[in-house]
């Protein structure tokens, strides 16, 4: 089952924190606010926990899907690849 | 079947456009740049040919996930629901 995270945060600090607390579980990003990968639901759960702290009380919406196999395999992408800024720098 | 679309787009006006082409075809905003809702086939396909026709070789990334309604009951969101500004208005 794949997971994918979606996210609308505004503050720069805190999307930062997501993106790399998303990429720490292993999960690729692809999207400047999107990331999806394979894990497991105790590594799910955990990830959940954790943005949920990093949120906090700020403003912002992370939403969390589970995807099967199936419908991943339908999934269409329209454009180029968009290159991402290495860790550390703020995603605008 | 679910249909789930995010992008990311650059330049203001195509995002507009885009965002305009998914509330069209009946998909309901639910992030800055994400929709979803419940469109049949036919729908999905005509609104790939108008998004991919709107992007045309300006730099952006759109991408189209089917879920079926498993998955969809799986769906967590972390956060305050974000209002979004009204139609004609520019998303940044």
């Amino acid at each position: 089952m794949y997971t994918l995270v979606i996210y609308d945060i505004t503050d720069d600090e805190i999307r930062l924190k997501v993106a790399e607390a998303c990429k720490e579980v292993g999960l690729a990003r692809i999207q400047k606010s999107a990331f999806i990968g394979l894990i497991d639901s105790q590594k799910r759960k955990n990830l959940k926990i954790k943005l949920k702290r990093i949120l906090g009380s700020s403003k912002g919406n992370i939403q969390f899907f589970t995807i099967c196999e199936a419908d991943i395999a339908n999934r269409e992408i329209i454009g180029e690849e968009i290159e991402y800024e290495e860790e550390g720098i703020v995603f605008i």
